[in-house]
C-alpha cells in the first residue's frame, strides 16, 4: 500500500469560537463552552483529540479481531486527558497541549483473557491514532495566505485608522 | 487556572468500523470508506485528529485576536497528513501514526500583513492540539476490563468450544 494523504477544512461559524470542521463531506460541530469563552454548540478539539483516540482503538480492535482469533461481542473505551491552560492562556513556561492522556478499555469477548490482551497489546502497537499522540509528528505550517480584507485599509481612512 | 481533566467515550454501533464517540455530551460519528473495510458513515479517527488542529487554529486565532489588536473578518484552515497504512496493518518497521501533518491557514483581516503573521506565529506557540501533536504524549493504558460475556464459556461446551 502506497503512503495515504488524509484531509480536512474548518471554517468558522459566524463571530466567536463556533467552528465546522469536515472532512470527505463529513462535518463536526466544534466550539467552546460558556466557561472558556464560547457557545458550547459542540466540543472542543482538544476533546476531540480524545474522542479520535477512542475511535481509533475501537475501529482497529474491531478491524482485525476475526483475523487474530478473538471473539469480540462488544468494546467500548474511556479517554481522558489533562492539559494547563495556562499554556493556551500564553504562559510560554507551560506546554499548552495534553500532558497525559489514559484510556480503559472494556470488552465483551468469550476468549480467554490473557487472549484478548495479547490482541489489546497488538492493537496499541498498530493504532494510527495512538502513535500520532504519544511519538512527535512533523507539523508544518506551509502557508499564511492573506485574503483580500472587506474593508478597505489605508494609512489615513476615516473608518479603520490604518488598522 | 488548575490543571484540567477532559474526558470522552467511544461505543460501537453494531457490527463492523462504525462507531460513536461522545464527549460532554456531544456526539462524532466515525467509520472507514468501503476500501478501507468500513460502511462510511462518518470520517475515520485519523481524519478527526486533522479536524481537531484545524478546529484548535481558528478557535485560538479567534480568542486572542481582539486582545492582541488583529481585525479579523474570516479565517479558515486547510490541514493534510501524511502516513504509512502498512503500520495499521501490522509492519511494525512503519510508523503507524502520521508522519507529517501540514497546514494552510486563510486570513481576512484588514491589519497590516506583518503584525497579522506575528499573530499566527503567537497562536502556532499557544495552539493546544498543535502541542500535542508535534510534541510527544504520556499516553497510558490504564486498564482492561473484561466484562462479562454474552456466551457462556467452558472448556467444553458445545456453542464456542472454549474460544
Amino acid at each position: 500500500m502506497a503512503m495515504m494523504t488524509f484531509k480536512a477544512t474548518t471554517k468558522k461559524v459566524g463571530a466567536g469560537l463556533n467552528v465546522e470542521s469536515e472532512s470527505r463531506g463529513f462535518k463536526v460541530t466544534l466550539d467552546e463552552p460558556l466557561e472558556l469563552g464560547g457557545t458550547n454548540k459542540g466540543m472542543n478539539p482538544m476533546e476531540l483529540v480524545l474522542c479520535a483516540l477512542g475511535g481509533c482503538q475501537v475501529i482497529a480492535f474491531s478491524a482485525f479481531a476475526e483475523q487474530k482469533g478473538v471473539d469480540l461481542q462488544d468494546i467500548w473505551a474511556e479517554v481522558e486527558g489533562d492539559f494547563d491552560p495556562a499554556g493556551f492562556m500564553g504562559d510560554f513556561s507551560v506546554r499548552p497541549g495534553y500532558s497525559q492522556i489514559r484510556f480503559k478499555l472494556h470488552i465483551k469477548s468469550s476468549s480467554p483473557a490473557d487472549k484478548v490482551e495479547e490482541y489489546v497489546e497488538y492493537v496499541e502497537k498498530i493504532c494510527p491514532v495512538g502513535d500520532t499522540l504519544k511519538n512527535t509528528v512533523g507539523l508544518i505550517k506551509t502557508d499564511v495566505v492573506i485574503e483580500p480584507s472587506e474593508k478597505a485599509c489605508c494609512s489615513s481612512c476615516c473608518c479603520c485608522g490604518g488598522n
